[in-house]
């Protein structure tokens, strides 16, 4: 057993979590018995949690309130992030501790730590921002927020005007040291929640960026930062195909970084969907000897890491 | 130095945090520079913070929201104290690490963990609701939300009718593992947040409490069962007073568990503001052996810690 433990790094994807509280709090049962599998079969899991639904519901919130009020400040998307952090953790951090007892295994200490992510304040994410975020607006209520707040807004399918924000790339993970310290003491920890805090360097000073960092990059990078075996993307399908919805479709069992890199370039797979989860884990892949990456369903994490279904890509 | 090195836990006070979002961002500085001040004197800290206009704000702004859309959901209170724990404890971090590397030390690792404290579900408190929460209402309003939601609500000193919720004494606090690794691994935690997340047990689930704990009783138990050296309150005032605003007035240097069972019995303290403090401070000192509790400013904190002003509490 203890040879084929590994240290492993794992995304949420928002079925994991839910779209509202309530879808939330029964979500999280569900992800609490796919985690604890891998812990009771030996494993050292890391946590990272997508937050979508979750600060677009805090970001709503927070900002119809500062509208209601004179005086009332909006608070910034970082602020929102940090918040969400702990909105989804504190859940999940329940849910694990009871999977535990509901075992008679021993409570593995589990703790959400609030993390932040360095972005570069050049990346050009910043100069096209394209993630949706908050509340629908009509065109002149989106026009009046553009104007006053700076916001870019965009028309989101017929469905009204939305604000977008960039999406950089994560460089760095500031606490990265304490996490690190609560993984090698042998405690279960959920970190990166909704991609980190995104934060830029300003001297010795932090700032708040206008932005959501992508949770499967920041994973990649904490996963490289932790020297992880292994990064396992959990979404909604149970393997990545080629040739997705047409006669020749094929589901993959492993891809190796040129034939990932193939795919990408013949562009197998969405732009904001798959693509990124490949990206994340090849970019993990090719910065290490012996990494894998993995992209599965939930359900099966236990049966893909024992090689059973899932992708893997490999180096 | 290492001799009189000292594992202190710090509670936090309104004034260290500020009332609005960008007070809270000016005001972490100058708490920033107090924590650092014990930290280069080689003293071990672990800080817990109140977050009364915090929740207060985040609280308003979840209920607003879930009433000016239909089926949206009331976000429970305590999952608004473990948002605040992130809104106040991302910030809080920043400022740590910023100050210590404007002083050219090495930045701590700095980092908030959303930490759950059980609360007794007959703790005599939900009886009788006595903090009052989230925005002020008309009395027909208020009665709409009493019916509607099972809300204590009070008139509260002729500006409306607030929602009351209970103050329960924390009994247990669920990560207490996992704070303990990362204080003996020599890192600054914030945790316990706002009187730590209230839950009550239920077998192997813990239930979110409709309360919020005071962060004072939170701070003494976490020093208690971190085998702290010294519980040091942070509030509006140097020291101390009997008679506080009489001509016979005393400003206290020290006060024995004697001592200060007697002005408690007194009504020398006026509860909801200094009497809790001392209380929590007795607490603390009782329970163990060679135990200080210190009430003191939050700029007077290495003063006061060298005894040089403050009130300090022993058994």
């Amino acid at each position: 057993m203890e040879n084929n433990k590994k240290r492993i790094v794992i995304a949420l994807g928002g079925n994991a979590l839910g779209n509202t509280l309530s879808e939330q709090m029964d979500a999280v049962k569900t992800t609490a018995k796919a985690i604890a599998d891998l812990v009771e079969e030996g494993h050292e899991v890391i946590i990272v949690h997508g937050n979508g639904p979750q600060v677009g519901t805090i970001n709503n919130a927070m900002t119809e309130y500062a509208h209601s009020g004179n005086g009332r400040q909006i608070t910034p998307l970082s602020v929102c992030v940090a918040m969400s952090q702990a909105y989804i953790g504190y859940d999940l951090q329940n849910a694990m501790r009871e999977e535990f007892l509901n075992r008679g295994m021993k409570p593995k200490n589990t703790t959400t730590m609030v993390t932040q992510i360095v972005v570069d304040k050049d990346d050009p994410a910043f100069k096209n921002p394209t993630k949706p975020i908050g509340q629908f607006m009509t065109m002149e209520e989106a026009l009046k927020e553009a104007g006053e707040r700076g916001w870019t807004v965009k028309e989101d399918a017929g469905r009204g005007y939305r604000r977008v924000v960039a999406s950089p790339k994560p460089i760095d993970i500031v606490e990265i040291d304490a996490i690190r310290a609560m993984v090698d003491d042998g405690n279960l920890v959920i970190c990166c929640g909704g991609g980190g805090i995104p934060v830029i360097k300003n001297g010795n000073h932090l700032t708040g960026a206008a932005a959501v960092i992508d949770k499967d990059f920041a994973a990649a990078l904490l996963a490289e930062k932790l020297d992880a075996d292994m990064l396992i993307i959990l979404t909604a399908v149970e393997k990545v195909a080629i040739n997705f919805g047409k006669p020749d479709q094929k589901w993959l069992d492993e891809m190796n970084l040129d034939e990932a890199e193939r795919y990408c370039n013949e562009g197998q797979f969405a732009p904001g969907s798959m693509l990124p989860k490949v990206q994340a884990g090849m970019k993990f892949v090719q910065n290490g000897t012996n990494k894998k990456a993995l992209i599965t369903l939930l359900e099966k994490a236990r049966e893909a890491i024992n090689g059973k279904t899932g992708t893997i890509i490999t180096k």
